[in-house]
């Protein structure tokens, strides 16, 4: 890519981000049980007309069709001719490009709007810190795999790339940001939420066994990114700053820390958030499975690298200097990934992101 | 550019489009008054805390952002706190990233979001031929320098690149698409429409004069298109098909072909349409104006071909065979534009892209 916009890249271009995450897609289609429940329990009053659904986090809608496809079928059932609103939210740099041509059915993935009439896609580059629609007007709100994004990077961490290898004081200031986060969102969510209306929020968590993404009882893959990124630094190959730089502003909640602000006087009770049901689970790493089957070490690195790429790329991108050339910049991404690869195919066993999400589902009780 | 998108040229990436066309802004500014009276007689009772509007065709959304700010602060002052939702659409290869980031603020444009709260951006891919958004929710309906644009092209002229050209039974074709478009683009609206919702249209017409875009006395931008691409034919450079695939799927209407469908019992009469007021405006070429300041005629032809190119690069790309290679059907296009530049170098008097548009005002009676 030789645009100026590839300066700031983001996800993937073009629907690669949904052949490169099958895994996002079986997380989605984990949590479409819990969008069906949450419709059918929409009271029939509160939709006047026009049912409206938000997908927050979107990227580019690939790996949700199945799921909005489903839910379109629930509200048809539950609310007759009602319309849809499908509104389709992500950041100002998302790829709004594949997002339109994927839900349009340009992408090369089976859309749903040939199936219905009535539906109304919309996008949104509204972050979820803010709110998408208007007061009062939304009746389901989704979100899978996007909220342990924090609104800010609240430091950089001297001896790692993730929240997960903190401790101390530098873990307290992303666990503090990250309860912040947590509320803010949900109070956005109150005011969108028409009464009775519901949320199915899929958030990556810390599980109560201490499991997190890439973390799931064999090789973990925030080491390894720290390890290898540490040695770009002992080779001279990134700077001691730019080691730093790059610390993802992300972080795992626990189930504790998520239901907090349902109990008791806790913000999101206060707002007429209940919390109706929340569990944890494990979604295995598709690339690790498959590799099980076919135990082509070589086949599993070149599948496996660009899942991680997809979402961790464009944070180490930003953490190298800008004095550095623009293809220098690329280049230093680009053997990072081809080190990791390296790294999969010599030694494949435990390599593996397997998905740990929170699976909530909330309802505005007024 | 070498992204596998470039294939699909449509607008330039990026903000460009607004930067070449300071006239579609200037067209648009002229169409504010319009929307201000639109705002000032939508029943106060038809907007129940979200008042919805419009911009159909909207491109990157640069040229409309003053436009846009104006309606909003007219929204506040008849209608209080309500909830302002902006609704941007044009077909599913628009540039909707350049949209986002525009609208965002981050296209180096001065937004509107800073300014006011409760204001919700949202971005459509569907077609003005189609709803975009639910039955009798739409308060405010803008287009400006869009609905010229036909559903298809009714077939290829045969000595002409726009049905400005055409004659006999191939005019009558484009006309009779022209009108069964016109209408559908009306009997979307009216669905879409609250009771006492407006809508502002800005369309491309040919005027009481005879006159039209790039036709207003001087040099007739169409027949130099024409010219210049018979002339590729003539030197071998394309070949008769490419020549005849070489037609705008346009058309500009006159007053009476725009007024038809109101009066009588006429479709959009029947839909509860009444057209309030209509005018035909020329709005001269900024570039033309500017160069009888500075007189340079080189400094004119390379500001004003990129404007020229905007809207209609992607056609001629297209007309195109897919057995060149893509380099080859570039670098025709290429040459066209710069053999177009060269023309206006060496004889730059008359030429000008003078835009002639209808601006109209509509109101959904029931």
């Amino acid at each position: 890519m030789s645009t100026p916009q590839a300066e700031n890249i983001t996800m993937s271009a073009g629907g690669r981000y949904s052949l490169a995450t099958a895994g996002a897609r079986d997380v989605i289609d984990g949590a479409t049980k819990l969008v069906v429940r949450a419709i059918g329990e929409v009271p029939v009053a509160a939709v006047d007309g026009v049912f409206t659904m938000s997908d927050m986090g979107c990227a580019d809608g690939g790996t949700s069709l199945g799921m909005v496809r489903t839910a379109i079928g629930a509200v048809r059932e539950r609310f007759g001719r009602a319309a849809v609103k499908v509104v389709y939210a992500d950041q100002p740099r998302n790829d709004f490009n594949a997002l339109a041509r994927i839900v349009h059915g340009l992408g090369g993935f089976d859309g749903y709007l040939e199936e219905f009439d009535g539906v109304f896609p919309l996008f949104s580059a509204t972050s979820f810190y803010r709110a998408i629609v208007p007061p009062g007007g939304l009746h389901l709100g989704f979100s899978a795999t996007a909220m342990h994004w924090l609104s800010g990077k609240p430091g950089d961490l001297a001896a790692h790339v993730h929240a997960v290898g903190a401790v101390g004081d530098e873990r307290e200031k992303f666990a503090a940001q990250a309860r912040a986060d947590w509320q803010t969102i949900l109070l956005r969510r109150a005011e969108e939420l028409a009464p009775g209306g519901q949320l199915v929020l899929v958030v990556f968590c810390m599980d109560e066994r201490g499991r997190y993404l890439g973390n799931t009882g064999g090789v973990n893959m925030f080491a390894r990114f720290n390890a290898l990124w540490r040695g770009f630094v002992e080779e001279g190959a990134v700077t001691e700053g730019e080691y730093r730089a790059m610390t993802l502003p992300q972080f795992y909640r626990t189930v504790e820390e998520f239901r907090a602000p349902f109990e008791g006087e806790g913000a999101a009770a206060r707002a007429g958030l209940e919390l109706l049901e929340m569990e944890t689970r494990v979604v295995p790493c598709p690339f690790a499975a498959y590799f099980k089957m076919h135990g082509d070490a070589d086949k599993f690195a070149t599948a496996y690298i660009p899942t991680l790429r997809t979402w961790s790329e464009s944070v180490f991108y930003g953490a190298l200097s800008t004095a550095r050339a623009g293809g220098e910049r690329r280049a230093i991404v680009d053997n990072f990934y081809r080190a990791y690869g390296d790294e999969v195919r010599n030694h494949p066993d435990g390599h593996a992101m397997d998905y740990v999400h929170a699976y909530m589902r909330i309802r505005k009780t007024r």
